[in-house]
């Protein structure tokens, strides 16, 4: 493992959520593998008022949970004194003053700025950094999502940021690019001649991507009534795995190239507006039900939520790409919370053959199939029908399966490893270009539009379900069935 | 497991090495799985002067040694009453008389004669059956290789069983085709659409198929000195396989249909003849050498072999297949004795990316293949491109494996207890067509005839390789290389 260059890692939003669950424990892996440099350091950025000895606390109590037996105490030393802490007010100038002088003499190193906060600091952030020289030319801006709103907005934000930081060193992460799996379908798709002939109309039935979570709306309630399932996960994570599937060959490994041709995906695809939303799209929002066993509150009863909202918890829609290679193969996609399991799934499906030949099982889950399983566990499994044993010529389905675990016995990078390695590197692969967001949200948009002009409530669906049955007739209208309805 | 109707096979070379090593532990593990029914029988036909105890004693040994821990001692008490003895003289009118009287009353039953005998017998023995009436309407003959040893002595065979028995009642077994990966290639190519946009030119790159062998002419010397392997090995099986690959969709499941398109992938072979022979065919025979890391002698000093023997002990050639399909596709094949190993496998290699995109392992093993090996162990292995773990993004090769035995616990069939019970059952489906026997002769003949015209002699090669450097050569002038030597 080759050490990365000298950084130094501004985090602000660096004592909340994501900062502690994932960005330090990651980073602390990473300086396990043996990448980051003695002269590398690592800036917590908050609001609060804290020693550094408090911030250090919180950083080893985070990273001691997630790594577990991981943990190495000997490593944990030398990684300590990289960790410092600024109390930052986006608002304060005097605070980004004290920002440059903790940064002096420093302007030699990598710079990334972590942008973990509320979208609306963007352009505070931005202005604090330019201001007082803090953009080097060798310094580069992550964005977490959410990127907006809506189109104007995502272009409010991308124009102030984009005054202080060129296109090239802006990072818009998604973390479900970073994701071994998906990864590894790129891998697939164009490391090999075996897909590409199936890869299309004619061979490809249908595609679904599946983003399901058991969790309610959690400590995000308020954030969450304002946003809803649509702008939360589809415009974002749905879309860009839909892009990873849909994509052409690249003309080559270069970030520019992948870029282009997602953003091509984007603007194929077919617009959903007016009365065609209200039946390709179906809005759902849970009440109460079962989690885990555990009886559990609908969404209207949850902490921070108006009794009278009309926010979905719950989308599935079928999206079409006209393109030459896509035409007339409908992705469906959906995603919702308090659903029946955590589950992140591809599931690409195969034209069956055009004449049975030999004796098959009845049931459906005799397709050939491919599924790319994100969530809870990584994994690829090709299904095919293959021979029953003995006698005769009776077919049955089986797996040809890419177990990682087996095939890979070293541990897998978390995504954030991935990406927070690609940012100090400069590697935009894995990342959002502005054209690519703003593609996005113009057909994201439209959607929303048509719900308020339709008056379209959402259906309600009993939490620990698959959501609401207009989901299954959407799909059922067009002859399929849900991969976990099959 | 339904049992089979009633029938008696009757096993013409009933003490020989095929119906002790194969035939009987097939019919009795048939018997243990509950499939034969309790009126059959089995006659043991042969020469030798042996009363029905000597007989059943030979058998319960071979059958005792064969199936090992799953002998079992109360069905074999089931069984043994069904096997009985009848001494025939294949020229010998009076034996055929009491065969005959063995048989009487019986005629309601499917019959079964298996002629497992040298085939300058045939004509004697189905002449004998014929006149003592034995060839029943629902009688059926089973033909061991070889059928012939050119185009004009099959026909003669083929002349001589046809006149007493109607195509659909004459089965040509070739045990390769019984085989559960065999059967597997089937079912994965026309049981899912996957494989289809993948088969042929454009796709693949270059099919092999190796059938090696580690042993030497053991006790069959004499017959094998008359045969050599083109005509023991490349005639019947090696051929059989390319079939089984090479064949279009049959219209249905119904044997006729597919041995018309096996057939029709024989009458499309691009004949061989000429000098085109000399670039694109390799004779071999085998010097001393180790063998499983003893010393072993060369072919000419094995026991029954001609000193001056010109008999080939090794086969190499490309074969080509004029179809659209196929056109520009070369099928190596290749097989042997004194080999390196005892190794049975097709390996389908699909052409390469177009572009790299990404970066790929130097080692040659990184392409695309669908390996399908029949010995030692039956497995279907496809082999691609998957991204390795860590950060960046470099290939490596990964097996997408079907493995039987994780797949299948249950005991797959051996070849010969199917192919018996197809037999049972009239199933032709795995059995060779007349005009399909009769064109792989006319394929095969030109090139024996080029190998004598221009006194090709053999090339030696040590026991204990993988054959001449001359079959290297020969694959390496159009790029490829075998697939050991990847």
């Amino acid at each position: 493992m080759k050490a990365l260059p000298t950084f130094d890692l501004v985090l602000f939003g660096g004592t909340g959520d994501l900062a502690m669950r994932k960005l330090l424990p990651a980073l602390f892996r990473r300086h396990i593998a043996g990448e980051i440099s003695t002269d590398s350091s690592i800036i917590g950025v908050a609001r609060s008022d804290l020693s550094r000895e408090e911030y250090l606390g919180q950083v080893e109590t985070t990273c001691r949970s997630h790594l577990k037996q991981d943990f190495d105490e000997a490593r944990w030393a030398e990684f300590a004194p990289k960790i410092r802490y600024q109390k930052v007010d986006a608002h304060a100038d005097q605070d980004f003053q004290a920002l440059a002088q903790s940064l002096l003499g420093r302007d030699s190193y990598v710079r990334v700025f972590f942008l973990s906060t509320a979208p609306d600091l963007f352009t505070a952030i931005c202005e604090g950094l330019a201001k007082h020289r803090l953009n080097t030319p060798i310094s580069r801006v992550v964005l977490e999502k959410p990127l907006g709103h809506d189109r104007a907005s995502a272009n409010a934000i991308n124009e102030s940021v984009g005054a202080i930081f060129t296109e090239d060193r802006v990072f818009r992460i998604d973390h479900y690019l970073g994701k071994e799996t998906v990864q590894n379908l790129l891998a697939l798709r164009f490391g090999n001649m075996l897909f590409e002939p199936l890869w299309g109309r004619g061979r490809i039935q249908n595609v679904q991507i599946t983003v399901a979570e058991d969790l309610g709306v959690e400590r995000r309630a308020e954030f969450y009534d304002r946003t809803g399932a649509l702008r939360d996960m589809v415009q974002n994570h749905l879309l860009q795995l839909l892009c990873i599937i849909a994509m052409e060959p690249p003309a080559s490994s270069d970030p520019a190239a992948m870029r282009d041709e997602k953003r091509k995906v984007l603007r194929a695809l077919k617009p959903l507006a007016g009365r065609d939303v209200l039946s390709k799209t179906v809005r759902g929002q849970y009440k109460a039900g079962a989690s885990n066993g555990e009886p559990v509150v609908g969404y209207l009863q949850e902490k921070g939520v108006p009794a009278s909202s009309t926010t979905e918890t719950f989308v599935a829609l079928k999206a079409e790409i006209d393109s030459w290679r896509w035409a007339g193969v409908p992705f469906y996609l959906r995603t919702g919370k308090r659903m029946q399991e955590r589950l992140s799934e591809i599931v690409i499906t195969f034209e069956d053959v055009p004449v049975a030949i030999y004796e098959r099982p009845d049931d459906a889950r005799a397709w050939n199939r491919l599924i790319i399983q994100l969530q809870p566990e990584e994994s690829i499994n090709l299904g095919v029908l293959a021979k029953s044993p003995g006698a005769g010529m009776r077919l049955k389905p089986v797996d040809l399966s890419l177990d990682f675990s087996e095939t890979f016995p070293e541990r897998q990078l978390d995504a954030y490893e991935r990406l927070l390695t690609d940012v100090i590197k400069g590697n935009l692969m894995l990342f959002m270009r502005r054209d690519e967001l703003d593609a996005a949200w113009q057909w994201i948009d439209p959607i929303r539009e048509a719900w308020e002009q339709h008056d379209e409530r959402p259906k309600s669906y009993t939490a620990g379900s698959w959501g609401p049955a207009a989901a299954s007739s959407m799909i059922s209208r067009d002859g399929f069935s849900w991969s976990n309805e099959l």
